[in-house]
């Protein structure tokens, strides 16, 4: 049960932005900017970076919920969310996607963490300057939703079907969709 | 020197809200919502908040600067937030603030660790449910914010006179009037 009364019984982050619209707005355009607006890297790419920081995290709601847009929206599927998630070195994805994840992991463990090595590795793999940006700002985003989500002690379903069905009106409407 | 290419010399968050104004736009709107919308929690016990996290995150910019914006706005300026930085346990403030302080400090530990003991103390103080999940956003965002600024090695002042100017300049106009 969350910590707080909601009045709602959503789970995970939609029960807090129903709650509070006032900060869900901001909140909503954000995830939207971040995760699906135009961009080199792809929505599944980008979901894959909030999944794998999620998932060092241990916030449930989340790291279910992008594992699950991620791999609606990557031609491998959930295969590669769960071999990112258990095992980056190991996982096959592309040269430049790993350096990203690598500095996305970096930025879960604080920001000073994100020393220039891996900057100029990610930049030596063909990343440009603002997909460096985003990833550093995705990464550091869910480094606040899930300490949201889970500071407030929201709902967290357990199942991966309702996730997988979350995702599939994302995919579809997107993060301002459900919005407040 | 910023680990990218931000084409402004403008310090910490600053650089990086006018280099992405996609992303800035949302950023900005969240801070101006959080810090200094209208709020039980007054804007300087808010931007105490930010300061506590911040500096528990070692972030000397946002450390620096909403110790500042924090100073400017509580009765006791800048001798109490030094205090609540230094020592939050033996700090003059009231045992609401204490009690939410306390939750910031468990939200920057990680989601987890807002144990209910945390919330039930913080209710038993007074706090409401909107104050103890607005402190928790605060707390949870700038996990963001300074990950965001360190992660991108912004610029970072390291004279409190500087902060001191741009907390002015927010106290009067708020955080969306610097925005992209």
């Amino acid at each position: 049960m969350p910590h707080i009364t909601l009045g709602n019984d959503l789970p995970g982050i939609s029960g807090l932005l129903q709650y509070r619209p006032e900060t869900g707005r901001p909140l909503s355009a954000l995830a939207e900017t971040l995760l699906r607006a135009p961009n080199t890297l792809s929505p599944g790419e980008r979901e894959l970076i909030a999944a794998y920081v999620s998932s060092r995290n241990n916030c449930t709601f989340c790291a279910g919920s992008h594992s699950a847009s991620a791999a609606a929206q990557l031609p491998e599927g959930m295969p590669l969310v769960d071999q990112v998630r258990a095992d980056l070195e190991q996982a096959d994805v592309s040269a430049k996607l790993k350096a990203l994840l690598r500095i996305a992991g970096q930025v879960q463990l604080g920001g000073q963490e994100v020393m220039a090595a891996y900057v100029a590795a990610a930049r030596a793999a063909g990343a440009s300057d603002v997909e460096i940006h985003d990833t550093v700002l995705i990464a550091a985003a869910f480094c606040m939703f899930n300490r949201y989500v889970d500071g407030l002690d929201t709902i967290e379903p357990d199942d991966r079907e309702s996730y997988g069905e979350t995702a599939k009106m994302i995919v579809s409407h997107g993060y301002l969709a459900a919005a407040p």
